[in-house]
């Protein structure tokens, strides 16, 4: 999920005291807080268990009078999912916990349900339990989701290494794109592309089949969920890998119907948050035949970029000229620096 | 965890349309929605596994005035923990998600996780991860808890029959009579009795190692915890077994104490919520070596009633006076009907 507090700069303070403190390993957990989900090997099991949880707060993290019920449950628990696409394991179980004003309807929350298990069961997993409260005002939706490794293969963030080719699935900034159309109140439904942005940010689908084959597949080294955008999410991944990474800003797989919008295409490839797709890492002496290898049937994939020697660091390379550090807006920061992009402070 | 919603009738509404429409069982899930917790058996696990999940929203289910960060880090696993005891099982891995105002510092985070990991710890479960979101006022709290069945012994609620044995562990009462001094303003720490009521209320410890214990002697038939107070809860036992019961007023293990504090024990023990003792059943033929085997070093355990036929209603008993049907107050009803024990409207 998109980071979004208040306070960026002390949330990965706090961040970073709960993964130093408590980033538990040993025993019975392989994993503990700092990747997509916690992996965890009970003496008694087959394979690995991953649980990964968040949480979504109105008009943080959505607005109602942008989407359905049934769209809200439909993506509450795909934010999660893609939290395991991104280890690429397979979706078995979820909760799903909600605090509610008193004003809300019985017909709101069965057809939230609705958008919720439906979305679930299209990727394996089902509904076990949750809980009810009440709030004063605002919906709070909580959901915890467990995944199951296929023979314990499992792709986590920390496995790159200098050398490596970067790939993404799918387009980037379609979502931030549709977003944006909500935020200046003018989506056209009638145009195709407009649609399609706006389903991408209402009703994303994580990438749960790709993370599997990719992480079946025993080429791929690294890999992660996009969902705070790419300048943010990539030096996460370079940063668990101990590298940096180039990217080659031509070769990105920008939604560039965008730019009729007045949006640049490129900015929210970069910086806009809730894609949910896949970024990964393959070494090059692979990648030829990864490429080959990779079925037609699962979403596209675009080579980006390579991870280069660096803590973390990001450069992005553009023909003719030096290449420059890539800033991390990302999510977080949108809301506080209005851009020209009409996606300054997202749901308020 | 009370339900406490400020619709409690449709909330028992979404509940029954939940458990109705979503409560899946056979394949992976041996237990669904409906009891304390859900129980499912991955093809690849030698044991069952269980999960658990609860919310704690401020000014409805805490209020920061009343406790300190450490005691709602402790007290918001045990919640989660009491519904594993519950099951019998032995509490494994837990997430915690928190959504907070700007203004909680990062010393009040810090020492909440401090509460929470170390009883999550002192009772075997470990944090694993969560998420981080902000809100505009008011902190809110999500916690999922993972359990590991031992031998596959697990009690449900649905155990029970007629002319079965019903225990409590503990004393009942006790938590509430702590929010009652709290709410009333009028704590006096000097007093053992009213210091022992209020950590009863903030820092509550579930009942794991009894659970556990009870679900291994494999003499117990059903078993839940008690989150919301006799009166709710017993019925809902008595539901999933499919009886009745009667209880005997006088062997109620009240909290005497809070007689001099203005309060009703009896009242208290029955509508009183949060007390998190462990209610279950035994058969009758096999209470009195139960009873002698039960171990010195656990909760002291009362025997307070007995399953009848019935169709979850359940009465209550006094010398010398006609039984009369035990009237759900509980923790929900509490809120709206002003009592004479202070107890109206906890948290608001």
């Amino acid at each position: 999920m998109p980071r979004k507090t208040v306070q960026p700069a002390s949330e990965n303070e706090i961040l970073r005291f709960l993964k130093d403190r408590y980033s538990n390993t040993g025993g019975s957990i392989i994993k503990g807080i700092g990747d997509d989900a916690a992996v965890i090997h009970p003496e008694t099991a087959g394979e690995y268990w991953l649980v990964t949880t968040d949480m979504l707060v109105e008009n943080v993290d959505f607005r109602r009078e942008w989407t359905t019920p049934r769209q809200l449950g439909h993506k509450s628990i795909s934010v999660n999912l893609s939290d395991l696409a991104a280890m690429g394991v397979r979706p078995r179980f979820f909760t799903a916990s909600l605090a509610l004003p008193a004003a809300v309807s019985k017909r709101w929350i069965s057809d939230f349900f609705r958008g919720l298990t439906e979305q679930g069961e299209a990727h394996g997993a089902q509904l076990i339990g949750g809980d009810l409260s009440s709030t004063r005002d605002g919906i709070l939706i909580s959901v915890t989701a467990l995944g199951e490794s296929i023979g314990r293969r499992i792709l986590y963030r920390s496995g790159g290494r200098e050398g490596d080719i970067l790939y993404v699935t799918g387009v980037l900034g379609r979502s931030a794109a549709g977003l944006g159309l909500l935020q200046n109140g003018c989506v056209r439904p009638r145009i195709r592309s407009q649609r399609l942005a706006v389903r991408s940010h209402r009703t994303p689908d994580p990438r749960c089949d790709a993370g599997m084959w990719l992480a079946q597949c025993g080429m791929v080294c690294c890999m992660m969920d996009l969902s705070d955008g790419l300048s943010v999410d990539l030096p996460r991944l370079c940063a668990a890998s101990g590298t940096g990474a180039e990217i080659d800003a031509a070769a990105l797989p920008v939604f560039a119907e965008a730019a009729g919008w007045d949006f640049d295409p490129e900015a929210l490839a970069l910086d806009g948050g809730e894609d949910f797709e896949l970024l990964f890492a393959v070494r090059a002496s692979k990648a030829p035949l990864f490429e080959k290898i990779y079925p037609e049937s699962l979403p596209r994939i675009t080579r980006i970029g390579t991870m280069i020697h660096g803590k973390g660091d990001v450069w992005i390379h553009r023909e003719g000229k030096n290449r420059r550090r890539l800033k991390e807006r990302g999510y977080d920061h949108f809301r506080r620096s209005p851009s020209k992009q009409g996606l300054e402070r997202p749901y308020e």
